[in-house]
């Protein structure tokens, strides 16, 4: 193919960004705190400093600081898996015969097979250096729980990871893999919480849910000395770590003289989203370029296209702080039949801001539109997406095909965060042409929304 | 760290190799000619062309030409996935406290998760070239059936892929990738064919072999019109495609301007090992440079080690030409508790005959040590190694330790062919503490050596 542009662009050692960006810093309305569940005032940097780690607590309330420098011990971490390619797709681009130039920072190139990493070696790193034990955290597909795993694995921490049951019993590999990277894993809910306990009381047989694991991983962290909880999303200083995607992307870009007209991200908490979007959302917010960006969720879990804005909840025991986000309410848990991730009931108080602003779209898909988008992604780029990240690639392409009814050469980037090598039980569903949709109901929403807590 | 090296070498576009290394070329013996297993004459190319395709039947018969272009069609297919990078190994060397100098070249990095994709895109463009409507092989863990799924599908071939029964029913989404990518997968032996329906009468409630499903394969794709059958290891076309990976780590290593001392890799029937260590053993054979060589193969399945150099069948149904090569006797099978890859019963004659020569070594090791080995290498390198790789970090290691116990500054190099992600179900066990190793009697080899034809 005649073309200048590399499949892939690798920056060097030299070139990968030594400090991460914040992009509150450039927000002229920044995000709500975080409020105190109890009085409801926002969150202090000692509260904070109880569930999470201090200089964790610190990046969390810090909206003004714009770099941030990386620690030496995890740019060595980053180096082992980092950076990630910016690649061009280039054989998806003459399979839908467009004008479009399409590429995709992909993510999935590690063994936790995802983003997750960036933020969790960040994580793993601030409890070792305040000297703690280990930490606890949730993970519900599991990606998060593999990347803590690693992370902790690497700088000799322990880790005690609740994962959702249903999770837990039908993705043996994936808690497997943590166990073989040392760490403790625990179907949730379970008998070693008192959350937990109580969960199962109310609801017998209960699969479990994110909130929930969430709850219990708190409480333990909160009741064991010398560790702390740790979260692969939602949280501001997760999106500062996953700046990193967003960060080697622009300079991969700045290097081949290119610059992206829309850029796409799957949307379940915010992280991969808000990491890739970040120093674009940067600049626009700076006045100094434009961009469309495009949240792409599952019509399954609504939050951005259907949800509420306001101070929820973050978890289904109620022992978190308040987050004001865009919403379904705490008790929303998508139907039976949802496959991928993007599950979680919010979205990052950052995203939600930016989006309430108007500084971003969102839009919905239905899940086996997604993954005939994946398959054909798969057969021609030769990567088997993870389902979270075919949200993208299915919105990519309608994008792409736009241009081709248009005729526009638009640049289009989207976020390909990971794998699905774990994920062949909702791939077998669409192969074998069972699967199915689900949109839920007016009704089901506002019996959701009851759960919202009153301010 | 301080030290100059990378992490991570990556060779730029315009540095990939254009040109495959044919090993042979320079070989002063010959590795011994295929056989017609009727008449026991060298196999001409005509009687190859009706197993293989033209292009590959004269790959598989030319021992003179040095290098041979790699088609631009498979050029851009590798730019893909490759270069694939040459990894130093800072943290498994800090954590060994050796003065050694540990480097990986890691071919998992794309969906198929080996190195298995770089010869199944070239016979499978050799098969469109040539007009072909599809090809058959068979599968034994999943990697090479999944790698040449991809490549069909990359080039709209059919793919019909035989698979060995008992990894069929214990690794389904093996299978769900392979359908995910457009292959028909049948678990082996079947009804399908005749020397399926044989064996099932002569062994009914086989689970099935390697050997057996090569035997489906052929019959397959010597009875369909517009078929070829292609195999992912043993033939000398398989290490022609592969001597990729041996290329790329020495224009990798001239860039550095390091030299290796030790070259390490895992043996099965030799794709991995033959493509990395071609180009070195090219100016072994030419006098131009030194290398100490290791094979390194499962002591529960020790072609090299206590194999005999002789004339043997390559399948269990005796339809394929003859090879000579080191090998167990055709009906040879691992023992149940043989947990990874590298069950074969012979070796590529081309390694075969450099062993012989006494050109390269050969260990064996046992398993729960390579398993051992596998978990420490994943917990601090981040990657989880296919249980096949595992046998060459099991010897990096130790080599590395033998540096720290003499205080050399050796440069190793091993070849890690791919993930483990598709083999939880051995680290399972090896989490478990239930992992037993076996070694095969003397008695029991006598057996199977007693399978050899009469020549």
């Amino acid at each position: 193919m005649a073309n200048n542009i590399p499949y892939k662009t690798y920056l060097t050692e030299e070139e990968m960004p030594k400090q991460w960006y914040n992009v509150r810093a450039d927000m002229k309305k920044k995000p709500a705190p975080l409020l105190n569940p109890g009085t409801h005032q926002p969150m202090t940097l000692d509260e904070l400093s109880v569930v999470f780690c201090r200089d964790l607590a610190e990046q969390e309330l810090d909206d003004t600081t714009p770099y941030i420098d990386i620690p030496d011990e995890i740019l060595s971490f980053y180096k082992m898996y980092r950076p990630s390619p910016l690649v061009r797709a280039y054989c998806l681009e003459k399979m839908l015969d467009t004008p479009a130039k399409i590429y995709y920072k992909f993510e999935g190139n590690n063994t936790s097979g995802s983003h997750k990493l960036n933020s969790a070696i960040a994580q793993a790193y601030y409890a070792k250096k305040q000297g703690l034990k280990g930490v606890t955290t949730e993970t519900g597909a599991g990606q998060w729980g593999t990347a803590l795993s690693m992370a902790c694995a690497y700088l000799g921490l322990d880790c005690k990871v609740y994962m959702v049951k249903v999770s837990y019993e039908q993705k043996p590999f994936r808690r497997e893999v943590m166990r073989t990277y040392g760490a403790d894993v625990t179907p949730s809910p379970s008998e070693t919480t008192n959350v937990g306990r109580k969960i199962l009381e109310e609801h017998p047989g209960t699969t479990g849910s994110l909130g929930c694991a969430i709850s219990e991983a708190v409480e333990v962290a909160t009741s064991t000395e010398g560790y702390r909880y740790v979260l692969g999303s939602v949280l501001s200083q997760v999106l500062l770590h996953q700046s990193i995607i967003g960060l080697e992307s622009k300079a991969a870009f700045d290097k081949l003289g290119v610059k992206p007209d829309i850029i796409i991200g799957c949307a379940g908490g915010g992280s991969n989203l808000g990491g890739l979007i970040s120093p674009f959302m940067g600049e626009k917010l700076r006045g100094e370029a434009d961009y469309r960006i495009i949240a792409v969720e599952p019509a399954s879990c609504p939050s951005f296209t259907r949800g509420k804005y306001a101070y929820d909840f973050c978890d289904t025991g109620k022992v978190c702080p308040l987050a004001k986000m865009y919403t379904l309410g705490s008790g929303f848990i998508p139907s039976a039949n949802h496959a991928g991730g993007l599950r979680y009931h919010g979205m990052s108080s950052v995203l939600s801001e930016l989006y309430d602003e108007k500084l971003m779209e969102a839009v919905s898909v239905e899940q086996t539109s997604v993954f005939d988008a994946a398959q054909k992604f798969a057969r021609i780029e030769g990567i088997l997406p993870a389902p979270e990240s075919s949200h993208a690639i299915k919105v990519a392409i309608d994008e792409a095909l736009k241009c081709k009814e248009t005729g526009e050469e638009k640049t289009i980037l989207f976020g390909l965060t990971g794998t699905g090598y774990f994920d062949m039980v909702a791939y077998q569903k669409f192969n074998d042409g069972i699967m199915t949709d689900y949109i839920p109901s007016d009704e089901e929403l506002a019996k959701s929304f009851a759960s919202l807590p009153q301010m």
